[in-house]
């Protein structure tokens, strides 16, 4: 069993992008828009803010009241999609039930969509061309990447179908010629379709949900569910129970975790570049 | 054993339609570009122009030379965006190699896309947005629709990952709860899986690709292909062996065919709904 370490596939993204960055003439723009203000949303702006400053991003992050009326946000929006010193644009997720997350999120300029939610970089992703792609898919294959992993030809299951991991997912690896199944909530006999997944990557948010019973011998599994079991941080995958018969596994902590962050901070580099084409 | 007998969806779909048209102040538009003039295309175009003129609409095909200028082909579509007698756009393809089809495409208004082939148009089916669908996957939802076939739930196969079937067909699935599975040229072992699928749809182009060891007892099938062998019309599905064993099957001819070009010219009323909201 090989431990797939999200720290190691971190530490070379981090490299490559710091290498980038020294060639640039200025310093990269991160804005981020955090409506209302609950803990984990200020855990999760505080980590992107502590590595956007560790790279030398100009960061800035915008607080409006949970109740901001959603005419006002998008306003806001038109103006940093206009601003040149704003490289990449986020909305820190979820956002109150009285605003359109939908019509929020697409009113970003899909080249300044760091979060790769709009619909037309889903679009662009599904339709295999150039666009942003969400930070947790494009760690996940460069998970697969750096431990030379071939998604091609292999069949892959992915549990969960949220915009963040799971659709883009199954739009980058069917377009890698991997055959794709997309399993979720509603899905019937989970286990009879995870068990013959020979790649399964786990993004619900329901801590071990995928016991030793539902995975395949000596297949690779991808956690991407971060959950808290009594004070403790553990993925959707019974880790423990698991462990010892797949071939590769990624750990919680210390696995796709640490990549997330790191790819969206890239991906403000890779909209700085897109927008340099124009 | 049901036969799912397009003609009689057809025939719905066109007295909805014929009923909403009646009811407009004036006729719809349609332009189809051909771009050179293949045989088959010809042959395409003219079975679109036909139902066209029988539902009332303004067809227009616009010819160009298959050594047309990308830049020309984009200054047509831009007129065409701004034509506020045409409703609906449509490229015929194939268009020549010299052409960058994606880019070309992309040029035409979302909501005037009625093959729904834009980035934009399959960006927001996967985001389960309200947008222009290309018409197959349209008229298959549409028969499921029509026999009262519950797709929610349900393992669906899909063989063939075309942006005018497979892909969309995933998005649609997917977001109406199935769950979905799309194979292509490069699966492996694919008997293995179309074997475990409630339903399973082709669209390849490969006659009798589908033997019956591939399917399983009482699945449901959709059969998008149209194939000529020996003269003869033949889907995907090697259908005289395979349906005494299936609980529903669409024949070739008279299945999914029967429907794609009136869901396309459908498609120029939804266009028009969509043009009229702004």
């Amino acid at each position: 069993m090989t431990l797939l370490d999200g720290r190691e596939v971190r530490k070379k993204l981090l490299d490559d992008l710091k290498n980038k960055l020294d060639k640039l003439d200025r310093r990269l723009g991160l804005t981020v828009i955090q409506i209302g203000s609950s803990d984990s949303s200020n855990i999760y702006v505080k980590q992107k803010e502590k590595l956007a400053i560790e790279l030398g991003y100009k960061f800035n992050c915008i607080k409006l009241d949970d109740d901001v009326l959603e005419d006002d946000v998008l306003s806001l929006i038109d103006e940093l999609n206009d601003d040149c010193n704003v490289d990449g644009i986020l909305i820190q997720l979820p956002i109150p039930d009285n605003l359109d997350s939908r019509k929020v999120l697409d009113r970003i300029s899909s080249k300044k969509d760091v979060d790769g939610l709009t619909c037309i970089n889903a679009g662009r992703l599904i339709c295999n061309k150039e666009c942003l792609i969400p930070g947790t898919a494009l760690g996940i294959m460069d998970i697969f990447s750096y431990y030379n992993i071939d998604v091609s030809g292999k069949h892959i299951v992915i549990v969960g179908r949220s915009d963040l991991v799971g659709k883009p997912m199954f739009s980058i690896l069917s377009n890698t010629n991997a055959t794709v199944t997309l399993c979720h909530s509603k899905t019937k006999n989970l286990e009879s379709i995870t068990s013959k997944a020979d790649i399964l990557i786990v993004a619900v948010g329901v801590a071990k949900l995928i016991t030793k019973d539902m995975v395949k011998k000596e297949c690779v599994i991808i956690d991407a569910g971060i959950n808290v079991v009594n004070g403790k941080l553990c993925g959707d995958v019974d880790y423990d129970n698991v462990v010892d018969i797949v071939s590769y596994i990624t750990p919680v902590p210390y696995g796709v975790g640490q990549v997330t962050t790191v790819e969206l901070l890239y991906n403000v580099y890779r909209a700085y570049e897109l927008n340099k084409k124009d």
